[in-house]
């Protein structure tokens, strides 16, 4: 089941460089792993913003939120999920 | 070099029932066109809305319009337009 | 899995009152079945608004798309989906 | 009566960890009492946010603004309160 | 129980000017009824648009939702209600 | 001459409780004496939020900005201020 | 006393260009009267739209309220007013 | 050449009292002298909000870039500029 | 003196093709003058669409006015405005 | 292919003067080095605010966000892009 989510990420401008740069590896890490799952089907940077659109392909609700609100940028996001369905124009059949 | 686009559609209510069907059954024909092609990579329903999410690979800006303003609902369509590039965090060779 | 729908339905003034009242009927057929079904868990009306706040208890968003899409104010309603998850703080073992 | 309750949470990040864990236990004690009471009737979490959808079943405004505006996180919380009533094509007779 | 409404209204353009007159003159009958039964408690209109601010005093939310949605003049408003209570700097013992 | 003001209050989370409260105090023996010189018609209390709505007798706008600018908490609110006039539906000879 | 007011115009397409013309031309003969008699202090074409900023010299927000609502235009135009005062730093002693 | 601007300040409440007092007292020697060059031709406070709304009458946008950009307060204003013409309803000649 | 300008077309879909098909013919007609004549100096279409970015380089808010109100399909045109300026970093003397 | 980008440029009060200071001049060091290389193709400054808008000349959207990410102000703007195209009523070859 896909679910497209944006992450609009605002760190505090006060926050250490190296605090935030441990954010950013850890999470970076995270995105892996879920990448290597299969969960982070789709994970692109909005050109020009500290953005992304991603597309998570999950079981439930359940396990996107605690995908979702355990990434480390997680309080330091604004997050929308949007869930999809297959289009009926879609020709794809592995793309749902 | 992908584009994010996000479409509304909104056909007129008094517009006669084979009318709308018609412009659906091009507009089908043309998106599978354009997916076989690989430039409407993923095409996405909105659950509850007649509305998708799509990533175009084009070329060039010029493409997408072209693509885009040829589509036949593009008449009755609200579109947003977001380009990508990719994450830092992308493990996917091919996803950008 | 539940999913929080918002719907806000807009009928064009010019439609015959007895083609409004049909489709009315058969709106709230459907609904009563979906509700007996289980599946259309919660509809309420919001005061002062032709609108409801309702929650769906579906197995996929495949399954709320189709049951959302095919209703028959599907063409005159505005739509908002926002996917639920049990609340951490909630008591309840049957609210999800 | 049921009102129908949107709270976006926002802890500032500045503060320190023990406090707002202090604050969500004390939250998710007055959580429990709450719902124990009746008073809370639904509670759900919005998947990937900070946020809940609830529906309060109260006697009056004044009801649920005394327990709203005494909840510890009230300070940290944007707080959205609409006025439900039984939907005409509702099927639960305890739903209202 | 007090409830602050937000109505605008927005008679169609075509709409024959005796229909509208009447919907005008029947809309104004059903208010005074309602100001005189001490439901309809407030109403002024905002200057310089076709809009009005009301405060409804009721019982229920039903009673709130029965009564504006059968006023006349329903089908052509958009309407934002708001829950009141009594505001603890508030002198006045009968405003609430 | 009435004019309608909502009034939403938002003190810095780091402002000392005492300070709050003091302002607090002004704030609600302001709001006492314009209310018994009648200029403070009405003061609700929107439920579940931080904020009230308002209506204001005055002889000019420069009264009502001269009462609203020195308020205790101006500094700390976002103000909306909408004129208001007697309604033609209004049955109501002292309320305007 | 002075109020600001924005007034956006829009016809709507279908209307006959001969009522259009004369619509325009009463609405201009009443803004000419108003303007000699000092009521319609400043009437500005925002550049590039069917819209003007005005600033109304009243005595009150009835004045206001009917000469707005008795412009010829007054159906077809959104509006908003923002009551003035005389600013602090202003050097002019009638421009209030 | 006019152009309508609106201004909304906002301090950080963390500011000392003096270097508020002192900003403010710069900004107003500054308006005066703009006023008395006709340059800045008006300035109404808006009632209830630390805002204006102002017209400046100048030879070219950057003379009004220059002019707004320079002011003590534009860091720590919110700026919205309109360009206006003379509306073919005015009949005042000298008001554009 | 440069001016930044968006423009969103919006025909009727009642519209006869051929009455749509004069108006975009004239309307580039007159573009194609306009730019001739250096006054329209940058025209690009917004990718997805059918809309533009322009930069109008002019003599006054007059002119500008009278060539964005006379241009056809001015009547379907949504307009936004916005004054530009030198940019202090700008390296090129002939962009303003 | 040409990107228009609209950059709103907020720089934290607390910030020290000279930090400020540094941060702009690298920041226009790099501007220039953009424009000399024909990529940042115009900059303009939009009258009464710290906002341009830009339009950039790439090969990518991953070369535009190279680009923009990596300004030194980058941290302190909120940023839109949009894609743009030849419009079909533009004359001039070398505006695309």
């Amino acid at each position: 089941m896909l679910f497209h989510v944006r992450m609009d990420v605002a760190l505090p401008h006060a926050m250490p460089a190296d605090q935030a740069a441990e954010l950013k590896r850890v999470e970076k890490a995270r995105a892996a792993e879920l990448q290597q799952a299969g969960t982070w089907r789709h994970l692109w940077r909005i050109a020009g913003q500290y953005s992304n659109f991603s597309v998570f392909d999950v079981a439930s609700t359940d396990e996107l939120h605690d995908l979702l609100s355990t990434l480390p940028l997680f309080p330091y996001m604004r997050i929308e999920v949007t869930p999809l369905v297959r289009h009926p124009s879609s020709i794809r059949n592995a793309d749902f």
